[in-house]
């Protein structure tokens, strides 16, 4: 869908122009406030010759020019003939504030709907909303925003698009925020949220991607949206509503999107290297971090500098509850340091620079440079609040040396940051001032040193590992039906999962010589698709050792099942040899009706679900995305050989999961899911074994 | 120690007044600015007749008046001899700001310090301080306070007390903190920090105690206070430093503070039901939620309110991160609710208010009733960003309807907060407006919702269920040595821990003997407190099931024993009868240098390491308290039968926590760890085992 002229309009007509309070009126004052240059800008009312002072046209067939953009401020019953009436005008691209669509519940909203988005076809105008608040484009100076916010200056790199008016108005509050574009989207019914994604990735005044979304529609462009802004090195910020199960039921109810899980959708954001935000404060937060430091830092280890002791034990604190690396100074920073500091004081990083060091310029940038040319260090933090009623001359200090360093570096600076202790209480001067310098003021520790681990974890030079790859479902099952454990390992085995050689056999005496043509105790299972748990209905039997023994277990199971399971189709017993016990762990795959395949793994046992420790990551994978599953994992440490215990076969797993991922790509239209449940890992070298299996496909479509 | 001449002086005398920046003159600023009555201050200067245009006396004592307070504004070296001038005027208080002492590091320091309090002793001087900011007595209009701030109102009832001056100074800057005292206690060494806070807990003024502590020094006072402050239901909230190892070197280095364990610390905290708060922001926006809501929440329930979906949406995903309960709503109030909103809205806790709500107070009002009355409802979250550059006209109805309920609702009112999503931006007309009416403005979501889980959390009636006892160890151990199994065994089961019937046997006609008049397998284990790591030496034998195997395995120990640890002292072998096996769990006991035994629990192998799930309490601890511990643990699940499996024996395994308690408080100077590993908890009445145990005690004193 071309959006250049809804978007980037050369002229526009605003349709219900006014001087009163609502649509019309603000936003003219908006336009009459913010925009310099009006002259292709026509205001049309047919009850008004002008308005605040400027021609007002009775209606749009009545301006002498061609229309880019329709500002819609009437209600819904006028929209379809404006919308025609501007179409013979050339018109492209519609804001529409009214309501009475599809969010008011009713058939008649859901028609009204219905009739509008067929219309905007017929007429190929793209429609921004309808429920909207618009939007302002602040690289072009084109407003065509429902609310009046305060003159100031707002523009910037950073490209919103919000299904809240309401968040999309407190990013625009906040005062450091600087936009490309500020998209408050509505219904986001014509032009849909992805639409505007791929515009903003491709806009090139766009630094920073910042959206708020209740669901994803169009699965497909949301991914390649994601994928070229990865491979552009923009950067996707994304608040999600629905991480809770009250908060999926509220981001449906609100827009009717349809959802995939959460765990599934934060799976696609890790893969290519989006940033997910928990709340609003945060997404703004994170935003106005990338868009202000001039690069991203080249490493993930951040030095922090403060000026008193109880600040700097606060930055080791929170640093640390949220796995943030300090690294130690080397040396050299060390002796640098310790020239400047007083005697009594120790440099360490975080670094107490003690009050010595606040009353000068020229000492703190000495500090400050010291500190950043630090090997290990990828980003400097400044621990400072800046006071606002409290006289603090401090302040004056830190930014002349943080200037004086930022100008002396040029290219090599490395990115600053500063941490502020409390918030609601802030210089606006000085907040600005280091603005101006690239250095962005985050939100007190929680919230920043939060922020600071995901953009330390985003810094990967490539997250998907040069895999793009992701294995949509072309269509959505209904029924399913599950395969045996023997038909679910051979699936496997053809996708290279290692599986131990196993036989179906089909009468006793078949089993007692199979016993005897196969090495070591067996296991003997009941083979049915119909039988799920197979112990609980006397279907297995374990170590059998010779095959006279075997002969009984066969009898004995079909005596079992036959007597528990009347109606079960039984393909026989499957008879695998006893597999030697290692660490639990279960493995398994979740098709999303949504976003496709998802691999899982985690520690066997109940501690998946006990401990929530488990990693999921959209299928296929590569072994190095593999790897990056398991170190995500807090039973990583035991895979490691934890205490001085046994290392175990990381590589098998990691081969495992990636040919787990072929397997789901490979089946991503006929696959439900998928349990390896347990999968042993044996010690480094010694592989892994699949103890049981269990694949649910879809019926064929 | 007395501090009222310190902290509520009837007459002072400014020493080194000035007119210039520094102490001196900041002081002078400060009390002319602040302080109503001027007729007990005097400023003394030798250098000057007058300081802004007020008397200036050359001296101390040629002030015409008793004084009970000094403010010294001087350096290090006048001090002493203006102590002694001070004292002869009948001074028992004196604030000095210099520094020079024990921060320094340095043995000039130390001994200066050393000079200073023995010479305040020596005349009965309470000094605040050294190198300390001075205070603010905001009830009795006080001020002795070395930095400037802008003129305006901050008298209320929070009680700050900060070993970080530039802390103190953030907490006075923050717009909504209103302080009883706020009090930046420098090196702390005159008057303690422990001092500061019992003054605090008697002040009828104070209704909360806010602290910034870098560790404890006066530990007994430091629980006396906690247990007070709890028997008379004002809140402590504590920010300290020390929570990872880099925190706890600053907190060290920075005031030479004794620190026992961060884990103890926080445990005595719970013990008391003191909050502790994990970074500045938290400590000042609990502190104003605790100060400014007329009276706690009664129930842990919260309701949330909200303008938009986008809004509710981060209510339920943040909330549910941090463990928040959103009762559903009665019948009774969704019947009310869906009176007020439009046809197409569905109420839900959290709510969507839907815009409809937002531009009538009335209907504002009926809303926020019919959540407030909700039974499960304890408090009411209005989810709502106080916006200031951006011209929102439902503030003003919001702010109405609130106010109309609490009016309404008088006495009965439940406690009602706000939570913007986007900090940094506040409209501060309404700020003010709704701290006026009770209404306290809470940080954005990360913040708000991890506040209100402690606020729930802080609620129960009585945290320590009654047992207000803490064993506190008179004299710190220092060499150790460690119990046999069997000795271990035998002090935990006079404390009433069920130990199953052992014997130690000397020699292999013994074993034999033991194991024919014992019922069951045996294991037989090497007793010696020599060695700890029994198996590594060949020194136990499971699974001994007679009594000729019996000797053998007496005499296979014995050899393999004396081969590997030929200097063990040998008691001879444990017989006990073999445990079937059970839930493993861990239990110990950790007697921290400074705050006292600690009992620790948690699910036994690698987890309580691996997944940090453990629970620690301060030993002696009831039932009810043990129980506690067990549902902190995320494993508690599994006590309680976990996905239809068996629930164990919760009982029994309380009570063990009670005995191994008792036992450590009764041995709280000689014991230095105790460790049962593994404890079996058995299912629900079978009770529990202890398979080994080992105690360390300290060397008799």
């Amino acid at each position: 869908m071309d959006l250049t002229k809804l978007m980037k309009p050369r002229s526009m007509a605003v349709v219900g122009a006014s001087e009163k309070e609502g649509f019309g009126g603000d936003v003219c004052r908006n336009i009459l406030t913010y925009t310099k240059d009006l002259s292709r800008i026509y205001f049309v009312n047919p009850k008004r010759t002008t308005v605040f002072e400027r021609q007002c046209f009775p209606s749009i067939s009545d301006i002498p020019d061609e229309i880019d953009l329709l500002i819609l401020c009437t209600p819904q019953k006028t929209i379809l003939p404006l919308l025609e009436e501007g179409a013979k005008k050339g018109c492209g691209g519609a804001v529409i504030y009214a309501s009475g669509y599809g969010e008011t519940g009713t058939d008649e909203g859901r028609r009204n709907e219905k009739e509008l988005l067929e219309k905007a076809r017929e007429l190929n105008i793209a429609v921004m909303g309808p429920n909207c608040a618009g939007y302002i484009n602040y690289v072009d100076d084109i407003h065509a925003f429902a609310f009046v916010s305060e003159k100031r200056e707002r523009k910037g790199n950073v490209g919103v698009i919000s299904q809240s008016g309401q968040l999309c108005l407190s990013m625009m509050d906040s005062p450091s925020m600087r936009f490309s574009y500020n998209i408050s989207a509505g219904n986001a019914k014509g032009v849909q949220m992805e639409d505007y994604m791929e515009f903003l990735v491709n806009d090139k005044d766009t630094k920073v991607i910042s959206l708020y979304l209740e669901g994803v529609k169009n699965v497909k462009k949301f991914i390649d949206t994601l994928r070229k802004a990865a491979q552009m090195k923009k950067t996707v910020v994304v608040l999600k509503a629905g991480r809770s199960s009250k908060g999926q039921a509220i981001a449906a109810s609100h827009t009717g999107s349809m959802s995939g899980t959460d765990a599934s959708f934060e799976a696609l954001l890790k893969k290519f290297g989006a940033i997910r935000a928990d709340d609003l404060e945060e997404l703004i937060a994170m935003s106005l971090l990338l868009s202000t430091i001039p690069k991203l830092p080249q490493r993930p280890g951040f030095a922090s500098m403060n000026l008193s002791g109880g600040e700097t034990a606060i930055c080791a604190d929170v640093g640390w509850l949220n796995g943030i690396s300090y690294p130690d100074f080397a040396e050299e920073t060390l002796r640098a340091l310790k020239e400047l500091l007083p005697d009594y004081a120790t440099p360490n990083n975080p670094l107490d620079m003690t009050a010595s060091l606040s009353y000068d310029a020229d000492l703190y940038a000495q500090a400050l440079t010291a500190v950043m040319d630090d090997p290990g260090v990828g980003m400097v933090l400044i621990g400072y609040t800046l006071l606002y009623e409290i006289a603090d001359p401090a302040i004056h200090y830190m930014y002349e040396g943080i200037k004086k360093v930022i100008q002396e570096k040029g290219q090599s600076c490395k990115p600053i940051a500063v941490i502020p202790f409390a918030e609601n209480t802030r210089n606006p001067e000085y907040q600005e001032k280091l603005l101006g310098i690239g250095v962005p003021i985050l939100p007190p520790p929680l919230y920043a040193f939060r922020m600071l681990k995901k953009l330390a974890d985003h810094i990967k030079p490539d997250h998907a590992r040069g895999n793009y790859d992701i294995a949509l479902p072309e269509t959505a099952g209904k029924t399913s039906y599950a395969l045996s454990e023997h038909e679910s390992k051979l699936c496997l085995e053809a996708f290279g999962v290692p599986v131990a050689a196993e036989r179906v056999v089909t009468s006793a005496d078949e089993a007692r010589d199979a016993a005897e043509s196969m090495n070591g105790p067996l296991a003997m299972k009941i083979e049915s698709a119909d039988i799920l748990h197979k112990s609980d209905v006397g279907g297995v039997i374990l170590n059998v050792s010779d095959g006279s023994k075997a002969r009984e277990a066969y009898i004995r199971i079909m005596e079992n099942v036959k007597k528990n399971c009347p109606d079960a189709r039984i393909n026989g017993v499957l008879m695998a040899p006893m597999l030697k016990p290692g660490l639990e762990m279960i493995l398994g795959v979740n098709n999303d009706p949504q976003f496709g395949p998802m691999v899982m793994v985690g520690l066997g046992g109940v501690f998946v679900e006990l401990f929530r420790d488990a990693a999921v990551y959209p299928a296929p994978l590569g072994k190095e995305e593999a790897l990056d599953m398991l170190r995500f994992l807090k039973a990583y440490r035991m895979l490691e050989g934890y205490r001085g215990g046994v290392r175990y076969d990381i590589d098998a797993l990691c081969e495992t999961l990636v040919s787990v991922g072929k397997f789901a790509a490979a089946n991503k239209d006929t696959l439900k899911e998928l349990d390896i449940n347990p999968l042993f890992v044996y010690p480094e070298g010694e592989g892994v074994g699949v103890a049981d299996s269990l694949i649910i496909k879809y019926m064929e479509r």
